[in-house]
């Protein structure tokens, strides 16, 4: 193994997403895990720092000398009225303040699908561009850059309507300084234009953050059936050197949503086999 | 209703793919069953097909003024080797002669998803491309248009890596003449492109057929969990528009896969509410 190699294998370049080990249970205890098996950057999510409270949550991270590689989440604008939308700007301005405190990189955000009972996607998408750019003040204000997160469109009704990295890189491009792309490549893997399109993003500083799991196959539910890194057909080495190529240095963030396996496991065995899979198949 | 609304909703313009109505058992009892209900426009299966014999499957359509809106399916293009690809190519052959012996007016082609043991995409949509260039000539010969459908992001793993419309007509750009596009509604109806490639493919006469169904919110399993007309979130009237728009006349075709719902209920019930909800919400 060569000196780039072996650098690209330590466990600076992995980061653990708090979903992928929830087993574990509270803000400090997941720390304490990571930390015990020599992983130093995480990515909590807002119930954890809920459950903690964001003071003692940012006292843990610094204390621990954590790195953060993102804060999940904010999103969901679209809604059917407008009450609805503002109590999301709301919620939005208050995750930018968490992850502020938290000294997150980014805010990561799931933009949201359909407003309830509606069918129409492009009022969707409309929604979405215009609560990003209602809240991208606030983040500019704050320094924390807007991490869009492109949706695999079998989310598109519900979760995403932001569903292709192209059409997370024009909204960027429209919305200026302060937004970026999460590329996470259960969402992306297979996009026909994922090659250019991350070298796009790399071109514009766009690449905020890079979430790494597998596609099962078959894939048994929809949302909670994701897999671990290795288990499935992602090209995950290919999509790595596409990112590296374009410029994004930080860790690959391992978030695995598993109902059906992982998460039925316990917590030392999932981050074990994160970290071994990451040494060897990432 | 004006007049062109009222002709829009003549049941002239339906459709029934048999894997929508395979309760009925036979390719007889299927085609029986459609023209009591006054349907008279069909999409039979291979396997349908294949148990009545095709002289015989092909004097039942002729001989009761049926229409058929297309033949599903041919495809499955990559192989893990040599003489896997030779054995797709093959049954592609026999599949364009029985639509040619049907009267179908395109063979429906899925096109297959990454070979076997691979996680190479490139190379899976380089051996569809080259399948299709290998069968093309004998299309031509049969005067049968090859349909290719795009599938949902979904499918990219193991039923095809074709998953967007401008990807597809990028593949008939490339191919020429006799080769075009099957839009099913299920597929495309997320896509941010989806209105302007709709457009593109009228332009260029690539429309070849229009699937319909829904999408359901939660959708409980990914292959076979799709949704009546009007149970799910699709605009199915706004696709209808951009389809008509785009010059394409002929039928829309209600393909349902549903075991969880719809296959466990009768025939006939499916059937009239397929009509029904045609008349009313597509």
């Amino acid at each position: 193994m060569n000196h780039v190699a072996a650098e690209a294998r330590s466990l600076e370049g992995l980061s653990i997403n708090f979903a992928t080990v929830r087993q574990f249970g509270s803000f400090g205890a997941i720390v304490d895990a990571c930390l015990a098996h020599g992983v130093t950057a995480i990515s909590p999510w807002r119930e954890h720092v809920a459950a903690a409270g964001v003071e003692e949550a940012a006292r843990i991270v610094k204390s621990n000398n954590m790195r953060l590689t993102g804060y999940c989440r904010g999103g969901f604008f679209p809604a059917a009225d407008k009450a609805g939308l503002e109590k999301a700007l709301d919620d939005n301005r208050r995750a930018i303040d968490e992850a502020a405190a938290l000294g997150s990189p980014c805010l990561v955000l799931v933009v949201g699908g359909l407003p309830k009972g509606s069918r129409d996607m492009p009022l969707a998408r409309s929604q979405v561009a215009d609560g990003l750019a209602a809240i991208l003040p606030h983040a500019r204000a704050s320094g924390m850059p807007l991490a869009i997160e492109p949706l695999h469109p079998a989310y598109a009704a519900d979760r995403a309507c932001v569903n292709m990295l192209g059409q997370a890189l024009d909204l960027c491009d429209a919305l200026g300084d302060g937004v970026g792309v999460a590329i996470d490549n259960y969402h992306v893997w297979w996009d026909p234009d994922l090659e250019a399109q991350i070298a796009r993003a790399g071109r514009n500083g766009q690449i905020l953050a890079h979430h790494i799991c597998d596609w099962l196959v078959p894939t048994q539910h929809i949302l909670t059936d994701r897999g671990m890194m290795g288990d499935g057909i992602i090209d995950l080495k290919a999509i790595r050197a596409m990112i590296e190529k374009a410029g994004f240095k930080g860790p690959q963030e391992v978030e695995i949503f598993s109902s059906q396996n992982w998460e039925k496991r316990p917590g030392e065995e999932v981050l074990k086999t994160a970290i071994e899979r990451y040494l060897t198949v990432c």
